[in-house]
């Protein structure tokens, strides 16, 4: 098999530890790009730049192994991968390691998994790996052969069209990962609560702050399985149609 | 029935000629509220702000209709109108009426429908508006009937649970609305083609444009009818769980 073009990228920004640690592993499987954000961008979802120009910076080129930095988001970062930066498409998209979970409903705030649709919507096979562990120092050093294993399966085998990979790595403070599970996404919420604050003007201002709440007790979940400390691996689709919901529909009045 | 509190935001920010004819229709259904952009989102996906504080500044009292701007994104307008401006849920939230459409693949990338999405994960019946037709003068004469209708049957017979709606209206151009479908998300994505500049500084910029292709022949879907000039309603939800990926996965060899 010729060697697979690996592109990489995040939500953290090209510096951060997760990123580095996926290049690490990227490298040992075929030849790697990246192109990640210059800045910080969690909780940018599928946000796309549309109203500003973008701009690419080449930070490094060493081994072949290219970074470049970009001022979007991580969509802005996938589509110029691919369209400026590679001029074809890559093998697989890999996106992460995110620092923190991106399981149950966290994956519609995600950048990371924002990127990773955006890839699929391309029709590049796509993974985004998280783990639960939203520190900068988090540990990354259990993770390798679980995000080696998930990725040379999908160079080998592909994924079903329009489907990608959100894969979740628990944070396991010195205890053994079981092993890895394909899940359903849980049904959770987040329930806010913001912390309210007078500037020194006395002008209000809020910071959005909030606490996890999950709302299913499937035992077939990512959350479920990430607490009992398995790798969780959820096949995704951008189809958001709730056909479960057509009856309900099929009884309104529509007539006008 | 007691009068239905309804929320009203969009991605097009509070001045934006389609949030305007949104709350005039809404007047006629209950008590309104708006909290909406202070400047165009387009493309905010479902992007929050999770670095910066924000604030917000109530515009206009009048009527009992209080208009509230806030810096963030279209989902940060809806915790902070539920949260903050209101304390407590609204009966319906109402999202647009967008400048362009959010049919197919559009939902992705939509501040309008992210927005929306957001509010029914916080539990509050909801619907993203959008007309076929980006323009800032473009023509929202026909659509009140079929916006009221949408809203009456949802207040009065609800949304199943963790379900919302994507409604698209077509542009008719002197035309005539054909009636309400309800419909599947349809398969499509924008092929990309960066336009590449230089500054005046040589330095290498790019603008994104793109085309829409779509990749779906089935005549039950969004595109579909609004093609033949009917007003598409998509159920929509946030799991995005690709059930039908589940046997592919099941044939990798996940044991590490």
């Amino acid at each position: 098999m010729k060697k697979p073009h690996i592109l990489v990228t995040n939500d953290d920004g090209y510096t951060a530890p997760g990123i580095l640690k996926l290049v690490a592993i990227m490298q040992e499987l075929g030849d790697v790009t990246v192109v990640a954000p210059e800045e910080p961008m969690s909780g940018a979802g599928h946000a796309i730049t549309v109203r500003n120009p973008l701009r690419l910076k080449k930070r490094s080129e060493e081994n072949g192994l290219e970074v470049w930095s970009c001022r979007g988001t991580p969509v802005d970062c996938v589509k110029l991968g691919e369209q400026i930066v590679l001029r074809k498409k890559p093998d697989l998209l890999v996106s992460g390691i995110n620092h923190g979970s991106n399981a149950a409903v966290n994956i519609v705030y995600s950048g990371t998994m924002g990127a990773v649709l955006e890839s699929t919507i391309s029709g590049i096979p796509s993974i985004g790996f998280s783990l639960c562990d939203y520190r900068h120092d988090a540990d990354f050093s259990k993770v390798d052969k679980y995000i080696r294993k998930i990725c040379m399966e999908v160079l080998e085998k592909g994924l079903p069209e329009r489907t990608c990979l959100n894969v979740n790595i628990p944070a396991v403070n010195g205890a053994d990962i079981k092993g890895i599970k394909v899940c359903s996404q849980a049904n959770a919420r987040w329930v806010e609560e913001y912390d309210e604050r007078k500037d020194p003007a006395n002008r209000d201002y809020y910071w959005l702050t909030g606490k996890f709440e999950l709302l299913d007790e499937r035992k077939e979940t990512d959350e479920a399985a990430l607490r009992d400390n398995y790798v969780s691996v959820v096949p995704v689709h951008y189809d958001l149609t709730a056909h479960h919901a057509m009856e309900h529909l099929h009884k309104f009045d529509l007539d006008v």
